[in-house]
């Protein structure tokens, strides 16, 4: 098969939500130049749910087992298949006491594969796209937060602001929640989760941010446009869609468009 | 890895096109019940859409490489996942000379891995979900009518009706056309191809069938309700989503549901 020889693959490390992994898949699509079906670029979605423990509730201490370890082995899978460049369709897996962990595995192994970091990939993206921008909104999971993996963004000389904490709680319910929550109501945003994240952007660009970055997989699937009250939003899985892209192909990019 | 303890992991072959693959995924996440991450299914979901022949220009004679010795390949590397039941997100790929060489290639194999066909699936939700119809019309692309494998349908009692070949024209352009085919306009649906499709089910409903097949994956992305004037659509990405839930865990499927 010809993606053997010309050895490029993207790999996708999905189920942290399903849908985030289908979302970054579907992103890869959409952000390639192609007029034909042969033009997309070779990709490979594996989604595992039920191995991998929650993210949060791993970051926040209640459970002990890290998901890095299962991620781990879904990377080795992926290489099997010969990909080349992979993401995690995932924030919370970017929180150091994970992603660091995974990177080590996978130097210690002898795979062929570059793991890309979904959070450097956003602090590029702003450099690059948003330049002159200094104060940043972050909507995430509670765990994200906890966790800091955003405070990256810090070394790249921005600003990095978070919700109060009731507002983060309410941001929280608004992915989780086992009635209303984006990971429990498939298919569509429920009114309520669509109203706690409003709630929680306004009061971001209250603080006057710039640019806010949904620093959730999740909320992808919530956030349709590019803007909220005329503040850019950016996307991470998209960030992420666009990288991957970039380390297979560049010339296949179709150029940033804050729609 | 859990997944290789139980022996259960859905393969979805795609990339004909790349989003009729990621549609597949998505609607296997929307039919199955879940309130966490964990509790959906494993899938892996492989694109390589440069090393596959178009299905409808090998059917109607313009190409001569058989798409089923890329699509058995994909099969294969799926199998070295663990992949034990499978679908292809095409219903093109269903023509008998693409999917009997498939299924020949499988049964010359030694892999434990099931192939569902998507045109019996929808035989069966027909008998099951519509009983009682008898004249169903079908939407697809030129290559699968030429083909014919919905005649497959007939067996079951149901009488098949396609649109005329003017209006078949137009369906194959609304899929296809460089400038605004579904194909090619990644990320909406353009006016055009949605006008020409809605004429084209309007010619069907004239006919006076009491269902309408979307015979093609690609037509899951132009139609977001379950019905048109009254006739219900059976999306075949769908039904298809829907039996492979089946084939690994019967319990998570949810009943169907005609919206």
């Amino acid at each position: 098969m010809e993606y053997e020889a010309n050895k490029k693959l993207i790999g996708i490390i999905g189920g942290m939500g399903p849908m985030a992994g289908v979302n970054l898949s579907e992103m890869i699509i959409n952000e390639t130049i192609a007029i034909k079906d042969q033009d997309h670029l070779p990709q490979v979605l594996l989604s595992v749910p039920q191995n991998i423990a929650d993210r949060t509730e791993f970051i926040l201490g209640s459970v002990s087992e890290n998901p890095a370890h299962a991620i781990f082995s879904m990377l080795k899978k992926l290489g099997l298949l010969g990909v080349t460049v992979a993401g995690i369709a995932c924030n919370s897996a970017h929180a150091p006491a994970i992603f660091n962990v995974v990177i080590d595995e996978l130097n210690k192994s002898k795979m062929k594969l570059k793991l890309l970091n979904m959070i450097e990939e956003v602090a590029k993206v702003i450099k690059l796209e948003f330049n002159g921008v200094n104060r940043l909104g972050v909507l995430a999971t509670t765990g994200t937060v906890k966790a800091g993996q955003y405070q990256l963004l810090e070394d790249y000389g921005l600003k990095v602001v978070y919700p109060t904490e009731a507002v983060q709680k309410k941001i929280h319910q608004a992915i989780y929640h086992p009635d209303y929550g984006i990971k429990s109501v498939t298919g569509s945003i429920s009114f309520k989760s669509r109203q706690q994240l409003e709630n929680a952007t306004r009061s971001l660009i209250y603080e006057k941010v710039e640019v806010i970055v949904l620093g959730c997989t999740e909320l992808s699937l919530a956030y349709k446009t590019n803007n909220f009250g005329g503040v850019p939003l950016i996307d991470s899985n998209r960030v992420l869609a666009r990288a991957l892209i970039r380390a297979i192909d560049p010339s296949k990019l179709k150029p940033w468009r804050q729609k």
